[in-house]
């Protein structure tokens, strides 16, 4: 995979950040489960946790391998899941319930000590049904954190409103308060506490709204930023109001949840559910940019790649190396370049150098 | 085709539309002539009338058998066009005079009658020049409309400045007040009476204007935004200027004349004349939400989808994707999503929903 | 090559640009060294002034052939630069240090004498090192020219600064006074006197540069518009911006020099170093537009076009169409058109044009 390649940029980026403010250290965690969808795949993990095959190795989290000594990345691996059998459909329809629980449960833990550590965390999924742990495990350390959610979709519907009954639609669902009483307990998910309120999210890049779920956004004033906002009113104003609402007022962690799919399907084909006109390269390079100037990035959730869905490698690739795209800028790689190992330029050691003189390189 | 998935979501809009506002009905006409230009296959119908295969079924126009008993979407089918035997050049050099002139007398009746019907009137072509008999039929019953012409050209060449003397090209030459003394009658044309004033016209997305053309905008002070001015303002604004040259007055009906090849080539590979550098599906979607959020669209051309000219069946089937998708947009699809249906959330039928209770979905 | 028919639209460019302007005569250069980096190839001339067989003829300049008397179009043909036989690395690193600066300085000596004849100089690459010559030949004549370099990369590498050693990543170094005691003098390079002052160079395209050329660009305060800066800024503030750093107190002479993988490598793929999130071709069009319509731009350098890099024939083709289409911009073709030929419009020989009529064409 061409991952290695862009493994590299990611972590020379790691180095410079870690070197340019106080020093952070980043936890990546794989998290290979696809059952919060119907599809396998996600991650090449399709087979997932319940598979007698043992996954293939996650690129991202070789990242480790690559590093010196002096980075303070650290290597979560691949979390393996608990299985749970017998998983019957609850309602007739909410597919998989007690394992989307119970590998949530599980990861909720590990993000809740990888934070308690020091460490910003970056769980590489897997499909969108893991936020309802990311975002838990992370709000028990940082119970006033604010979920800027990059996505296609509001993944908002309740197990009551779903039409397909897969739970990677869902998630807000479970985290949100307001919602509390419009959501029935679904088995596996009694551990689930609401943990943040409606205007300490907002969405970017929707553009596939079910009916419920936009009556919720509208209903309990939940900010977001439509593809037809961006178009509107330009990446650039975007990101301005969507900190302005987030932390305008006080400074707070952010929870970045990024769904491949916010990207335009030509750019992002490996994934579950594409959908026409998503965001440019360049507007998701902002996006992620801004956050990270903002310095206040805790925790990163990049899901729904989904390799086995791809047409050809060639698009699997373009997929995986999107993402990892994001997950640099997310912690610091600029496209404008950045320095820290020059502090003076090297001159040339005579005023009149000859041709002849061998220099040593600096 | 996967034109009729397309449908669907086409007509569930209208669904929504039809019940969120005054309901209003939209009449559905097949326009399959495609004599204004030399290339056959105007969305399939490329023999013409002319010929004597019965054309195949449009798809766009099989809507209706989709849709319920509570919808006010009108079936007009496909016009047969009367045969003009032995139409021989005008001038050496324009084409098909005749049956170009009465087509265009047979589609302003249907048009005129439907929307004196109380119908939003679509019409699905076929080539650009059936804008002579839309907005003429149109102008009949509302002679105060507006026209908005989403294009690459500005088809105002006159029968003595066309150089290809393709009809359309010249459409506009023929509706326009202004030029009346410029444009000689053509046989077959005796019927057209201009019937807008240059100010009542604005352009979006011209980028291949020929002299004459430009020297006719420029000369009789005619509103366009190039693909430059889109880059310059921003679609936003140059919608918003868009509505205060036509609507900023007064409320007036809009016609919106859409050719499909204002989109960039990688998206509407399928046409007779394609530019390179055109819209984005983002701002077609934007320009046509923008015109559904007036509530003043009174009709609609599609034109000069081409599916025979595709170099693969996924082209031509992006290309009419890509024209439904303007379609139901400008009907009220938005990408935000809507609810009608919903007017409070389903609650868990009890606080403690147990994990054995089998509940109806509701 | 399609090169051809986007010539003629090229040339006819020309000539409207002429007419429409006090007449301005344009030089065409053909500059086919590659020697400043290390893949063959760029324009077709990989095999360059090295090897033993003929290039073949440069599509772009045999443009004259096209043009009627009436323009003032010169063709200086392709430059055949002088062999510099064992060219040794310079420092164990830079390549064909003696290559490069003798065909820049001839390079240098053609420019000047154009400019001086009252030609505007188009030079048609060949790699980007070779705006160390055109550049110097420029300011020659022109001291007081400002400097636009569009382009993915800064190319502001010192010889002592540069890790792969190609010249075609240096060319600013040589050229800015600011930077004389840092740049040693290479082999070949003695006839180079820095030209430029940072005040003098924007560029824009920014996003690939390297931790030395970022910490020039800072130190030094170097005015750049990154895909960032374009990002947050959009392109017509962009431009508005780079005039008022340039020619905002006094006119002066523009020098652009466009990298053709300042373009998404989607739309220009034949290049040595293409870099993801590039320029829309609405945007290159845009730069030149705005360029050309400062009436200033008095040397235009396009380089880095290399269809032996290509996957396909069509990837070859659709980047040198591309370079065509920067160049035509640069000089008065617009996306909106224009009109000279015409003053009044045709006009109907009888109020009453009949059918039988033949007229003559006007």
């Amino acid at each position: 995979m061409s991952l290695r390649s862009h493994l590299s940029r990611l972590l020379r980026t790691q180095v410079h950040s870690v070197r340019k403010k106080s020093v952070h250290s980043v936890a990546v965690i794989g998290a290979p489960f696809s059952q919060g969808q119907v599809r396998t795949g996600t991650w090449h993990f399709g087979a997932g946790f319940l598979s007698p095959q043992p996954p293939p190795p996650h690129p991202l989290t070789r990242a480790p391998e690559k590093i010196g000594t002096g980075c303070h990345l650290k290597d979560f691996g691949d979390l393996n899941f608990t299985p749970v059998p017998k998983d019957d459909l609850y309602n007739n329809l909410i597919v998989n319930p007690r394992s989307v629980g119970l590998a949530n449960q599980e990861l909720a833990e590990v993000v809740s000590r990888a934070v308690a550590g020091g460490y910003s965390c970056v769980t590489v999924g897997g499909d969108h049904s893991l936020a309802i742990g990311t975002i838990s495990g992370h709000a028990r350390h940082c119970p006033d954190l604010g979920v800027i959610w990059v996505d296609a979709h509001a993944d908002i519907n309740t197990p009551l409103t779903t039409s397909s009954g897969n739970l990677h639609g869902q998630p807000v669902s479970f985290l949100l308060r307001e919602l509390q009483d419009k959501v029935p307990q679904l088995p596996g998910f009694s551990w689930i506490k609401p943990c943040i309120s409606s205007p300490s999210i907002v969405y970017i890049g929707l553009r596939d709204v079910d009916p419920p779920e936009h009556f919720i956004l509208k209903n309990y004033d939940i900010q977001y930023f439509s593809m037809r906002d961006i178009d509107r009113l330009g990446i650039q104003k975007v990101m301005e109001q969507t900190f302005d609402l987030l932390i305008g007022k006080r400074q707070r962690p952010i929870h970045l949840s990024f769904d491949i799919d916010a990207f335009d399907p030509t750019l992002a084909p490996a994934t579950g559910t594409p959908v026409v006109g998503g965001l440019t390269y360049r507007e998701g390079m902002y996006v992620t940019e801004e956050i990270h100037s903002t310095g206040l990035l805790s925790a990163l959730d990049l899901v729904e790649v989904n390799p086995r869905l791809a047409v050809s490698e060639e698009a699997a690739k373009a997929t995986a190396s999107l993402a990892v795209d994001v997950i640099a800028s997310s912690f610091g790689q600029t496209r404008e370049g950045g320095h820290v190992v020059y502090d003076q330029l090297p001159t040339p050691s005579s005023p009149d150098e000859s041709e002849s003189e061998e220099r040593v390189r600096i």
